[in-house]
């Protein structure tokens, strides 16, 4: 049990700046009055401890305000990727049992509320809860996973504040520090840069979209001295630069897999502290973090943060160094499970060990490498895409037979998804299957390229074998 | 569970020094190393997890790998104050059950090991805890408080770990910070500076006495950024100065009440980072820090630490802003309860909350006002003296009927000491009063002063009025 966030933020350094964006500057004080009105408002809409409400928002302050209110209240906060189709924004309010969706824009559905509508809503007084209790759930964020059936992934108060003073062990901590937030709050990403804001008592800068010469300019003012990223922001950042960051920038922490080594060149020509670094939802995000002065570590992504604790496994076995197998990790950052999923839970949870499916290894000093994201991952622009997830799409049209998707390179947003696919009988298009994802999927997930096979490589338990599909490409 | 902190350390920042003292530097993997060898010797000598082993050393890098490997093994670290009489210390070993007394000074004992004859000791394989349980006791300081009878505070790793991060969340972290532990280790100020240097990766110097001159020099050199102090030591470092601080040191700690205001605008002057706090060793040190921009709270000790509540109650009723009443705390840095002594365990533990004794009062804004350090506290040079336990080794003497203790103002050690003795039917000197404490107390408890009076001021129920004999002195 430790004091709510934002409330003990607002009582003990209530005059520090929350919240900017382009037009406010918002105090801790003036963040938590909002948030007691957002709070005062759903307990109106009859929302209560333990509900789950959904938000389908882009970074605003509004956002903010409205995932702060329902943790005044104790409502669990499900975060929903804003590219997501409708049937997949619904299938997860179907599976959450979410009571309502606050969104941004208008939505069809009988639970969805509009931020202008909500903003016009009624107040009653309600109970806050004034201590967190660290094992209670605070965020449900839906990951697709190897099956392609979307999990919802159960974040604690305590995995967000492990994960928070983790990194600040790592990363250190000034009072004057400000972290922009240029990648969304409904990925973990971007939410655990709210939740360092309110436990370590420092700024947000949020901006409207990513616009890199925007952040450099902020950069340059002096007004942040951190961020997160992925490596295609970096680049386009990078590009538009003549001269080298000056040094109250102190972090850009880069998710997502190793930054290119020519951006990294780049990187350090131009004074850009860049901490690469490895985690996922489950985590609450980072898991390990490759400082600059390790730089000579090229790949890896660093060192586990204080409170983790990684092996690597092989068939139940711990591997030495350098041999690889599964990452497997350990700590109070770790997920609850996944929402209502008790299957999926004890396939990866053992013990409190969380098996990542990630294939990595561990150089003799203890610097971590990941080879292969779990279960061909294609990680693109920061989001991640699970092939099954869309080879799952692509078997729902009639004329496909089977399907197999992997991720390709791509200048812009660093991999992108291509489809192979066996037709049965009917005749379809390149465009017309295209056209039929662009329906469900969220568009990063349609694949760029569809190519038709006769077959797919499969082993002879009729696995298919994405690394063989690879290996067309490449031949190709 | 999180991992074991110097193990972790070590893997985490090898070469980052952890120790320094006038002669050595050591990094935190040399540390690392010593720590196993002496884990070894106490394996050699039988020590297992669970056992209570003392420690009766002053400040020095072999204390600290003591302190270190005992945790290593899982036992628990009984910490006793050097200056303690024999007989207190023997009380203390008796009452905790400690296997051995590892100590600087030949100790007569049959469970003492001089530091000299341990170095040599043998050594023995065994398993050291990977992993720390937050719940466990880690150390036990015996406080006297107000009955006489010392008692055991036990800290478990959760306090030490919650206080360092509270710390951290208040003061801040970089990378380059160094603590200068001038306050004994067997204290929760010192102790707590080994504990955050190790959850931190930071260094600490260690100075085998207070010297005002040689730290100053420290500081200018800017070998030191952080140090914690009681206000005469400061007193004695601003004497020294002619020239103002460099900003290479960022935070003077300052705990034991308030710093008195004229020494308050000196530091000002001179540019220390003056930073008041108010702890106990039964919340493994801070509770509450005023920071330097928080000046003009003057005689405030500040805002709680991030993870703690404080209230202030009188007769079960939470009282109103400026309303005076008993301190209690609440946070996962309250101790566990007393060593074996669940009667005064329950005395001051009760849902959660710690009754500090202490009387205070909280303004509108929430800044913290210590009035009166529980039962007639002494505080003389950083060390707590409780007249109820002079008073019990007074009336041991057969000349003495009846005592009283109270403090007095002392220009050097802040308040000493000071009884009020009624003589029975034999006679005796104050000279020969003072001798026989000596005899039984750690010189520092021996009243500077003994008055022979008549009587004592009593109320109703006879129980002894202290603050009517402070009247006494202030009316002499």
């Amino acid at each position: 049990m430790i004091p709510n966030w934002l409330r003990q933020r607002a009582h003990l350094t209530p005059n520090r700046v929350a919240l900017y964006d382009d037009t406010q500057v918002i105090s801790f004080a003036e963040l938590h009055e909002r948030t007691v009105k957002r709070a005062r408002q759903f307990v109106y809409l009859g929302v209560k401890k333990g509900d789950v409400v959904a938000v389908l928002m882009k970074n605003s302050v509004h956002m903010v305000e409205v995932i702060h209110a329902l943790h005044y209240i104790g409502a669990i906060v499900l975060l929903q990727n804003v590219r997501l189709s409708v049937e997949e924004v619904k299938w997860q309010l179907e599976h959450s049992g979410a009571r309502f969706v606050i969104c941004d824009e208008l939505f069809q559905d009988e639970r969805a509320i509009q931020w202008n509508e909500f903003a016009q809503i009624g107040e009653r007084d309600g109970e806050w809860q004034t201590m967190y209790n660290l094992d209670d759930v605070a965020t449900i964020m839906y990951t697709s996973g190897t099956t392609g059936k979307p999990k919802g992934v159960m974040q604690t108060y305590g995995n967000h504040w492990w994960s928070a003073i983790g990194s600040v062990l790592n990363l250190g901590l000034r009072e004057n520090d400000c972290w922009l937030a240029a990648v969304p709050f409904f990925h973990v990403s971007g939410l655990s840069i709210l939740m360092r804001s309110v436990i370590y008592g420092i700024g947000v800068y949020i901006v409207p979209s990513f616009d890199a010469e925007r952040i450099n300019e902020l950069i340059f003012q002096g007004k942040i001295s951190m961020m997160s990223a992925v490596s295609t922001m970096v680049q386009q950042m990078v590009r538009e630069l003549n001269k080298p960051y000056p040094p109250t920038f102190r972090c850009m922490l880069v998710g997502g897999g190793p930054v290119p080594q020519p951006l990294l060149q780049s990187c350090v020509r131009w004074n850009i502290p860049v901490y690469q670094t490895y985690g996922m939802t489950e985590t609450a995000s980072q898991v390990a973090t490759l400082s600059p002065d390790a730089r000579h570590k090229h790949g890896s992504a660093g060192k586990p943060l204080f409170h983790m604790h990684i092996r690597i496994e092989k068939e139940g076995k711990q591997l030495n160094a350098n041999e690889a197998g599964e990452i497997v990790v350990k700590g109070p950052s770790v997920m609850k499970g996944y929402w209502q999923n008790e299957q999926e839970t004890n396939a990866v949870l053992k013990d409190g060990w969380l098996y990542t499916g990630d294939i990595g290894y561990m150089d003799e000093e203890g610097f971590l490498y990941v080879l292969d994201r779990r279960s061909d991952l294609i990680i693109s622009g920061g989001e991640n895409v699970y092939p099954a997830e869309i080879e799952a799409v692509l078997l729902q049209h009639e004329a496909v037979k089977e399907a197999g998707v992997i991720g390709v390179p791509d200048e812009r947003w660093g991999q992108v998804p291509f489809a192979f696919v066996v037709l049965g009988d009917q005749m379809t298009t390149e465009e017309q299957l295209r056209q039929f994802c662009m329906n469900k999927l969220a568009k990063y997930k349609v694949p760029k390229r569809i190519r038709f096979v006769n077959h797919l490589p499969r082993n002879a338990a009729n696995k298919l074998m994405r690394h063989e599909l690879k290996k067309w490409i490449e031949e190709a």
